[in-house]
């Protein structure tokens, strides 16, 4: 049982709170917005609701008015400020003095490398990025992410907080644009425009090509045990028969095409067709229930079948 | 109730025979190999094993000796001999002259484009690719692509008795190297080796990144209503904000690397640390148990959320 300091309380704030709390830390919630801070009580509240415990979980946050009563006793901060670097550079240099140095600070940043506002920082050495996919309390995996500076054990007891609480973290070598997560998505958005840039299907059979076809096997295994379990002896013989024409495939990729204004209205066209934009907010709600009860559902058939 | 004759009895054909016939159709499974046919039937009787309808399914099932009985009175047939231009396109030969020229004839392959197997034929009208993902049985998407030749009826008529057979048809307007389905993996594929070759994360890292992440959003909505839902707005202000740095990203990515012979051997002995080689049959079995009841889930998901 430890303190955990949220700094910040957007969407990704509001859902780390839920995370610390929901595994037994007390959690200290700040923003500077004291609505804000209010309002990630309020996701709490409601993602809760009806479960039975839910009363033990709320009582175990708290708002803090101020950044110094936020921080003060924390065992852990996990920043989730605005992604601005002008905003995140004064608030670690408010954190470095404030926060006793040997108290790691996460930071849900999703595409500033850390080094852009810890370096001139006293306490540099226990910064990193720790960075969720929205949001984390449905979705296990956690970017850590050092900068040049960040200690090894800073990296090892974010890790193993991260691992407590139920998240799944991977540790990258070393800063890079995008992070893991990104790139990857970038990498299979990059192929989803052109292909409907060059009309060959539209979004919505993209969407379909990989929610009722990848994603079936990327949900439980990843692309690597997928082509792994797709020939006899495993990868490295998919990779004789298969690499030649990947490669192929990615000579005709390496166009990096910036999404087009006509490409992504066209998009945006289809996609206001099929969820008009004041059904938005209703379909995040499905989103959500979704994401919850697969969530369930792939724990319960771990259970049964194991990783 | 119609009949559907399957060529060729692989991995493939034996998941196709169960596809059609639990949707109620008969089914003649023919390969110049008579073992390989006794092998899908018993492929589908083992899939049934123990449930209630195993007998019925089991029943409309049929062997044939020949190419000739196989197709005679067939609606439909689904070709899933092996991927070599020589052998398609000697079959063609034979089903050009075999089989009626009002029925249709899907080809199951992956890599090879209907053009370059029916180029010569009397009956090419009525032939296109029906390339599923394996295993079909488990996993719906299906992949309509024509030749330049190929009638729009042939392609309306595959993509209604796929929609009929609980199978998910995406159609591609004309014929494209890894059609749509492989370039999206191509995509990931490529960034994930180039991770892994840069040192920044191990295979299984990546794995979890999509496994424990991307997958999870994947899994159900696909790459465009992923960002759709992720700005207030929807997917042209995701693409005013953001566009430029995942154009940065796919700059970074442009370089169109050969998976090199150290990289493929230092992933197959990460693999092989992960499952031994011996053990990869019985990791296949585990990703079927996975996946029969992740579809499962599914199913019972959508009825209570829908799509």
């Amino acid at each position: 049982m430890s303190r955990v300091a949220i700094i910040g309380c957007g969407v990704v704030g509001s859902s780390w709170t839920l995370v610390f709390a929901r595994a037994g830390h007390d959690v200290v919630v700040h923003d500077p917005s004291p609505e804000a801070a209010e309002a990630a009580v309020a996701f709490v509240r409601g993602s809760l609701a009806g479960t039975p415990e839910a009363e033990a979980i709320l009582a175990r946050i708290a708002t803090a008015a101020s950044l110094e009563e936020a921080v003060a006793g924390a065992d852990y901060v996990q920043e989730s400020a605005p992604e601005r670097l002008p905003i995140k550079q004064a608030l670690y240099a408010r954190l470095d003095t404030l926060v006793p140095p040997q108290v790691v600070i996460g930071s849900s940043t999703s595409g500033l490398p850390a080094s852009s506002f810890t370096e001139s920082l006293a306490t540099r050495a226990r910064c990193l990025v720790v960075h969720p996919i929205n949001p984390p309390h449905l979705i296990p995996l956690v970017e850590l992410v050092p900068a040049p500076w960040t200690a090894a054990e800073a990296v090892e007891f974010a890790g193993a907080l991260m691992t407590a609480v139920g998240q799944e973290p991977i540790r990258l070598s070393r800063e890079i644009n995008g992070f893991v997560v990104n790139r990857l998505q970038s990498a299979l958005l990059g192929e989803a425009f052109r292909l409907v840039e060059d009309g060959i299907v539209s979004a919505a059979e993209v969407d379909k090509a990989v929610a009722d076809g990848l994603g079936l096997r990327w949900f439980f295994m990843g692309p690597f045990e997928t082509i792994d379990l797709n020939a006899a002896t495993g990868v490295a013989e998919y990779c004789r028969n298969l690499g030649p024409m990947y490669h192929g495939l990615a000579r005709e990729q390496a166009d990096p095409r910036p999404w087009s204004a006509p490409l992504v209205a066209a998009i945006e066209r289809e996609r206001r067709a099929a969820v008009p934009g004041e059904r938005l907010p209703e379909r995040r709600l499905w989103r959500d229930r979704w994401l919850a009860a697969l969530v369930a559902a792939k724990a319960q058939i771990r259970r049964e079948f194991g990783r």
